[in-house]
């Protein structure tokens, strides 16, 4: 699109929406079409999408496009009628956790999803204490926007939030060290001294259980366990928030939880569920719901409806149909390999990690000191995109390029992918 | 439905679902269908529906389906690409309110619309009192939770909530009181004194400008004007949610805040925005925004999608083509001169009060005493249930039958209505 074109609309947001919305890219890019994998802008041009988990499934998958319509034709009500929908849906969901987490509840948004797993927890604890890792995204509301650590907020953060490092290998205060994973862990008590001390006791850990706006860390095996036990003794609940890593995408677990062998308490999930219809929920066991039952009933007017769970049924029957699992392995395991391969030649690669179609490259200024190359990564990420190729970077530093694509991602995609990110790479 | 075969769905839902959800009716519906003001259930029973708001044009409108269908097949993408589809929903939007009030921000629900209008205010006004009535709904976060009186909830009130009471020409505390609206706002003084003993300063007063909870009471003229000049006065906002009463509901005004000839600072808006497809929004001046913008930026991943704006701009576009606001108006007269025949003959109908399509009726056990008879506006609806017209109560005292149907709703439909509500309130 010319600049003008681009200036105007850009201006045009502004005036609109305000400044509060923030846009991809030096060069924002103007989508009007998308399908599968690929992204179309207004001139044509074609996008290779490396970064949008929602379209799980694809952008404009045919099969979800067509629950949607074919529901939303004849009937789209809400949760106090009784409606097969959701409760099939509640089903075919619960049935993908470990026995015990078999209560869903549904919400709109992550966010939701989150807000809703916090009244839990303060209701089945008393308590009122939270605890977050040092990077980490939860969603936007008042409470969430306080333990989503990554931004700067207008809230100031309450006394009974506490903040514990991230498990990162690689880079943070126990990078390779042998007993990194009881060294982080140990942070778990002294937050849960520290709430002691501002008066409060633990509600909650939550965490996101791939860590990705951590910058997708290679957690010290055994970490999450260690740290949930110790919460755990304190009285609190673990949160797994696996609106990122769930649904398969890590390939070897359908749930973050399971790559760590821990079970929550509850787990939180949205972005990929409808393949962008909103949707959200959590699962929960009736130990932990029946607190907060007995003095608070739920009703969220736009959740569960015959639509929402037309979708999200589509979605996982799409997962299950296509391998998407076993395809999110398969690939990622090839993108490591060709990753790897570029690695061999460019020092800038300081480290590959994550699992499934969800990969953090870590860019560096040189492998010996680990400096992360942030100015560098931006550069790669805005390169990428003039050669079609929509990718992000996360991390503290924002120096880990993040690929989590659409499942249906293949090994034409991933080899496309390499060559551009080895030519940039190479530029940068 | 057979009992048995309900029976089941409501044991499944409860296993599935935990108890925190319920059920309308004592024998809960199993709708399977719906159109226009029509909802249909697993027998082939037909109800007329009087009572949901959200699909605002209609259940199932084909043109909102349509434009549902067209957009989820092209693409669904979110605001941090370009895309008209935002801009062109937040320009018909804005142009909806007086000038100044120009600036939309979306999310997904009337919930996290009120979570974000109380982040806005807290950021602009540096203060974090919230002044709401004592029979509210605005959503379910924990924080919206707080401030949603109208629930008995797990959540301790925090001291920056504190309550007015709900301005009710008919009963409560200046019920037919010349000087009712200058008490009644008088109140928002004694609020304000109260927060300032727990050490806060006033960041919002948030009202439901039909006061839809609390019973849909009768405002004192000139009430909310005089309420929110203390308001401002002492430094707060005025938050208009208009959840309930905006799009033209009220038949005499687009949005409820102008029923009260009062501009607010920040106005928010939910369940009929999409038809039924998940969107909210709120929408508030530059001025307002200025603070929150410094410090936080917004992204919200399901909300201003194509499809979310597709929906929207397709129900104010059928609002506008079906003049659906005159509709309210005109049916909303009709039924209010039929329901004061019915009182004629009638004395458990102590007050018929909103406007257009929003209605209350008050159940009274005399008119005398106007003591509200919850037990047998139970029953009115319990029965009107059986006769296939889907109705509910509200208000402090669940004695107020409220009124609130598709905007498609017709002097026939009104007809009908009043036919079965005659018949069971003499029954009851």
């Amino acid at each position: 699109m010319e600049p003008s074109k681009t200036k105007l609309l850009v201006n045009r947001r502004e005036k609109l929406l305000g400044k509060a919305y923030r846009l991809f890219y030096d060069k924002p890019v103007h989508i009007v079409r998308g399908e599968g994998v690929w992204l179309f802008d207004s001139d044509g041009n074609k996008y290779l999408d490396v970064y949008n988990n929602v379209p799980h499934v694809g952008h404009c998958h045919p099969r979800v496009v067509e629950a949607i319509c074919s529901q939303a034709q004849v009937l789209n009500t809400h949760t106090r009628y009784l409606h097969e929908g959701v409760l099939d849906y509640a089903e075919k969901l619960t049935a993908k956790f470990p026995d015990g987490l078999d209560i869903a509840m549904f919400a709109c948004t992550g966010t939701e999803a989150n807000e809703l797993a916090l009244r839990l927890a303060r209701a089945k604890t008393g308590a009122s204490g939270m605890i977050v890792t040092d990077h980490a995204y939860h969603g936007t509301s008042w409470q969430i926007a306080q333990i989503t650590t990554c931004y700067q907020t207008s809230e100031k953060r309450g006394d009974n939030i506490v903040t514990v490092p991230a498990p990162d290998s690689f880079r943070g205060l126990y990078a390779d060290d042998a007993e990194a994973a009881d060294k982080y862990a140990g942070h778990l008590r002294i937050a849960i001294e520290k709430l002691a001390r501002n008066g409060h006791r633990p509600a909650a850990f939550i965490v996101d259980t791939i860590f990705s706006n951590e910058g997708l860390p290679t957690v010290p095996p055994g970490y999450l366990g260690k740290a949930v036990d110790i919460v755990r003794q304190a009285g609190g609940l673990f949160i797994a928030d696996e609106v990122q890593p769930g649904f398969g995408r890590l390939g070897t677990h359908f749930w973050g939880f399971d790559s760590h062998g821990v079970v929550p308490d509850i787990a939180t999930m949205g972005k990929p569920m409808g393949n962008g219809y909103p949707i959200s929920a959590l699962v929960t066991t009736e130990e932990v719901i029946e607190a907060f039952q007995q003095h608070s009933h739920y009703f969220n007017t736009f959740a569960g409806t015959p639509v929402a769970c037309a979708a999200a049924l589509a979605v996982l029957d799409v997962v299950e149909r296509q391998n998407l699992q076993a395809n999110a392995l398969n690939v990622g395991e090839h993108l490591i390999r060709g990753l790897k391969n570029i690695a061999e030649n460019n020092s800038l690669i300081g480290d590959i990690r994550g699992s499934g179609l969800f990969l953090g490259i870590d860019i560096v200024r040189d492998r010996e000191s680990r400096e992360p190359a942030t100015a560098k990564t931006n550069k790669a990420v805005n390169l990428l995109r003039e050669r079609g190729v929509l990718i992000n970077s996360t991390g503290a530093y924002d120096n880990v390029l993040k690929i989590r694509p659409p499942l249906v991602f293949s090994k034409d995609n991933a080899d496309l992918l390499l060559q551009k990110l080895g030519e940039v790479l190479n530029e940068i």
